[in-house]
């Protein structure tokens, strides 16, 4: 975590409220039951979100720092600690959907109780400005705005396996294009570039140091690869054909049966329909396809006779673009299709093909928080640029997400690139 | 199912509505979070049980014999069908915990619905008594009372993994005896006897026929095994000697590490401690154990130098004992320390030595219900004489209960017996 | 074990290594290569069974009865000792072709020292007679004659997954029919029946005491079941209609997705291949069906409108039929067509409708030996008749055998019965 | 794959012949018996091997060209297919140890049946050379030593599993030294490098091609972390702290309850064993450790205040070093003590903290060959330098190996590296 620049501390209590307040919006159109399902063993019920990145704020913010703090809510730090092992045990991931309690007001509670104590520690450090605590405090920031995208997640996977086919909210805006513009290449010379965060602002751990790496000449695809494209590679008979896969990839998708992406349904009458958290759609041709698995976007682009961006590659040329695009403030809450310009930011994370790992001088956040990201540098892949479930000002070109090659559930998508 | 004499349908309309009512009752302390939970794939949550049961009577009456009925619940039929392969798909059992909708409200006006058009039936057969549809009804009930126990079993399953020890019932009563009256044996002499149902009354499908078997002279415990008895066996080593167990109880033993029964925990400073719907409590040493496998009742009978009794066995001797004990009538919802003068029926279900298998000249119910019963007959162990968490009005000693060896959250038992 | 009189301690001695003869008979075909294969879990390989019969002389006879004796294979009592946990650990049975040493020469020598002094024990019982010490020479004639047809089992289990089709023996007989004779049926009534084993000569523990069974009146089919009649089911459907399984059954036969029994292969040009120890045949329509659980005999006899026997109403027909059929002696290797007036003993084992449960007064033999079969009686079916694989002379009508429900790789088939 | 230059062709065929006979070289001290088990299933049994190595050379040399080559060997197509999609279907890697034929001697047939004809192919390519065919000798030649190399592990891991503690050869010489010389430091500057094959001489194609990349001021051990090393490790509580672990190494090391390295006992009388294809020895302190996987390495190079190196780093100090060390043809077979003056090729294969990915501009070899490599980049990572029972002229400094962080059997070990 970079070191934050913070003008005034009354802003980041704005932020907070602001951030906390997103979070219980986003929770709205649940019910009870909603709170509480958790149909997979990776994601989590949404009672759980909220609960956790409030258990954040009051471990790594209200216990050291707030005098006399002392929590109402006991056996929540057990049930709430996510995998810090240097905080003390917790409850096994796979069985949070198994806790009826606390209720859901119960939660709320809880968040009232802790925000109360973080506006008082805010009160505090506006008299005595405190740049290690505030910095605590814009990680705990931006660790809600990543659960609030895990919360967009989790919703659409427990609202998916429901064969009633529930909406989670029915109002959700689309917009209508009449075609997809061709892909418009960006070009980079081969060069030594320099890559990783290095403020202003704010920055996780495993963005840091900057540091310089040479790329040879490539290109990159300024728009996302669309339904209507990914539906050749299964007309095609993508899925059905070995020599396009790695070899993990075509086993686990052969283990499950994969033919299409994930929340894919064909209809009889209807063709390809698509669950989204504005409920079941046909598909849009024109959006970018989604829900995708590294293996997926991998044998996508080799059909293709090109490849996925590395995250230096992309990150390079993300730097040159504005930042703005589908964000979750946006409020598609589903990825649309691209502006005749393209699209960089937003929309979709895009796979690249690098493995996610240590930059070059990486040191961990001392404390529990190193435990934040960098004990997950091995096995998963990076994937970069933001999605229509992320927050605006949450995003930078230089931040690294990760998953699991054979994850899907995330709003990740492919964007080509190709050796110039 | 056999014949039911119904002397006025007036009575099965009441007896219908009291039943429904009890199972709302059983919900009446949960909280809609409570509704929703699935803890181990054998349970269902309790919003599934009160939602099935009205499955059953609508499938099972309504739809052939309520003339223009006609569902307004589309989607439940696959929802809350359990397990009857003849009438349709049906979602997997151990996915029932990810349904967040049908919302609980939802369910409950289900259930109205289906009342309301049950009400309109019973007026009509009132009218015009048939026979067959009056059976159904019995059915219908006696299958929601079985649920019943099932929403006892899953509750306490429920509440017990959860970490903050919640109470289902803080008002439970106890029975607080000062000693354990000593085991009385009930002698019964070789002959050739008549076991299974005949009425009058209501019976299952695999209670029936009524048929003779040879007994040679034997003897039964007059009361189940108590706590106490139990940490004998404990104490003796008893979960470390193989020679005590089957071949499966004991792979099995070792594979989930067992030490003690189910529900069970050592606390450091009070002991053993159980946990109970009326919340964890120390272990009463004088109340029967319970939760226990039928492969750890074997094992220990064997270490006491007994036998478990067979199902023909017990029913022999339960048929010659009044139908009383604590039933959940009773409200205990726990087994309690034995009456002086022993404990036949109630408290716990009784292992016996007995596979579940058809009766010589089995037939199972025509059509759809004759899955109800016989299609499980392989691999499961018979157990008897009801429990706790069994209405007395639903226990005969022909009654013919079943569960897996190795499954422990039923409410069960152990009683001994020998060869004479 | 009953007593068994033995009239001559020499004939034992003959016995005992005529038996071992056709051990190492059986074992001529094979290559080293063979020797050593384990192709499924519940398979052993060769080379272990000629050591752990060998192992089971030694524990029992050599080391407790006959002065001096001191193995001279430290080791093997660990590798060779199946299940018996009261005489200490032993190597995981799963894992047993992992064990490329004892070389099968070693094997080989250990069977001669184990002879050598078994042959002395013999002079000295010659001498000074002992009934227990000779009555457990027996136990373990009997179970290398039981290994004998695991031999049998394995060995085909072991050839069948090689894709390259080798042979165990190209010689083997068949008997050529030109029809079918119609099923037979044995009428039995109702009564009060003796079964169990009370002597003369050999008996396991679990065929003991003999006792009284009450048996409604029945009737038995006089033949198996054969491929044809096989056939009608399968053409009728009955591996896809779940109502005519039990519900375990059908859970596992759509894990597996069983289309036909095991061993069977559908070949464009040919039609059904069946595979055999004497290589892949044309499946023999007058042969009777083989390699079927008994989810699947289960299933069949309901799709048949009949069932399957119990084993008491088996055992009273078989006591009343001559010991004698197609068996191992007889040098077929597999099923044969009935002859005219019918199969009772020998071509395949039957299942019959009772699980695998302690007989009434039931006591295990007395210290190790005690693990034998008492240990298994749960969650198996009993099995009555003996197969072509069994030696005749080890067979009897009181003879349970005993396999889980889903196990085909025993040489099993179906006999129907009905009610009177 | 690299163009190779090959001087005369006769020496092809003579490094052909050499290679051939090194496999069974490594084979001579085995019974028929381990010729055939699978310990493990990524292991393979010694004849799988031997038949694979020949029928690559039979599939990509000798069906496409040697005129009117006709193989012998039905069948073997798929049982010796290791993994070739675009080649036909394949038996089950796991199930290799099942097939106990062809026999041993059947593969050594086929062996000289494949040699005679490569022989004549040989002949033919003196007189007319064509560089793409000669090519794929060479591949062929590099793939048979890489498969020497599984032979040791596999061989290795299937003695390992026998408690009777067979010996693979009992001559095996080892190196005795006094003590352990200090670490010193390889020092490199920050700067543009390349790697990269180029040739001259053989690469495979996942080294190429060469290219450029930047790395900061670092340095590397010039020995392997020593036996003595790692006993710090553990005595320290390595295995025990979370925080040391990447969470996939901890959940792994937990779930398989990891202590130490594989192949490690500890005995009461004499402290620490290891198992060595020379058999079970005290451990040497001043070896190399040995058989852990990426995981124990990175969590130890925490431990120790340092970290891996990258592949990259390790690749230019390696290609500054002269391509010595302890390899399969000093004939120790397992690690020896660092020489003073350090070790740098040979004795253990170093994990590096790189996932194996495809270098800028990779192109896997056309055709089938092209999925010998290139399906594997993912979930893999990278190992530089060669081991004990790797060939020397099979090493070079640009050599990729990969393994699963988890895995252990390989002869892998730890290097240490820092930042400058």
């Amino acid at each position: 975590m970079a070191a934050t620049p913070l003008t005034a501390e009354w802003s980041l209590r704005q932020r907070y409220l602001a951030t906390r307040q997103v979070s219980e919006s986003l929770c709205s159109p649940l019910l009870i039951e909603d709170y509480q399902t958790q149909s997979c063993p990776e994601a989590s019920p949404p009672k759980w979100h909220l609960a956790h990145v409030t258990w954040f704020f009051e471990t790594f913010l209200l216990k050291p720092y707030h005098d006399g703090y002392c929590t109402q809510f006991p056996g929540f730090d057990r049930l709430f600690n996510s995998y810090y092992e240097s905080i003390g045990k917790f409850h096994p991931r796979e069985q949070r959907g198994h806790l009826a309690r606390p209720a859901v007001e119960e939660v709320y509670r809880y968040r009232r109780a802790v925000d109360h104590a973080m506006e008082a520690l805010c009160d505090r450090l506006e008299r005595t400005p405190d740049d290690h605590v505030l910095s605590f405090i814009e990680l705990g920031i931006h660790h809600e705005q990543q659960h609030q995208e895990l919360l967009c997640m989790d919703i659409k996977a427990n609202f998916s396996v429901n064969p009633l086919k529930p909406v989670y909210r029915g109002d959700l805006p689309r917009r209508q294009v009449a075609a997809t513009a061709p892909v418009q290449w960006h070009e980079q010379a081969g060069d030594l570039y320099e890559i990783g965060h290095a403020g202003p602002g704010f920055g996780y751990d495993n963005e840091c140091p900057r540091h310089r790496v040479y790329l040879p000449p490539y290109r990159v695809a300024n728009r996302l690869v669309t339904n209507a494209e990914y539906l050749e590679f299964i007309a095609a008979g993508g899925y059905g054909q070995a020599g396009l896969w790695l070899s993990d990839g075509w086993a686990h998708s052969r283990r499950h049966d994969w033919r299409h992406p994930l929340y894919w349904e064909r209809d009889e009458a209807d063709g390809w329909l698509e669950m989204t958290l504005g409920g079941w759609r046909a598909l849009d041709l024109h959006a970018p396809v989604c829900h995708v698995s590294y293996y997926e976007a991998e044998a996508f682009a080799r059909w293709a006779g090109q490849r996925l961006p590395t995250e230096a590659e992309l990150e390079v040329v993300l730097a040159q673009k504005p930042l703005c695009g589908n964000f979750f403030d946006q409020g598609f809450l589903h990825p649309q299709p691209a502006a005749p310009d393209g699209q960089w930011f937003g929309d979709l994370w895009t796979w690249t093909g690098s493995a996610y790992l240590p930059y070059p001088g990486f040191r961990p956040l001392a404390g529990s928080a190193g435990e934040y990201n960098g004990k997950f540098m091995c096995n998963q892949m990076v994937l970069r640029g933001g999605s229509c479930a992320t927050s605006q000002n949450h995003m930078r070109a230089s931040y690294r997400n990760f998953f699991y090659p054979h994850e899907r559930w995330p709003f990740c998508g492919i964007r080509l690139a190709a050796d110039l």
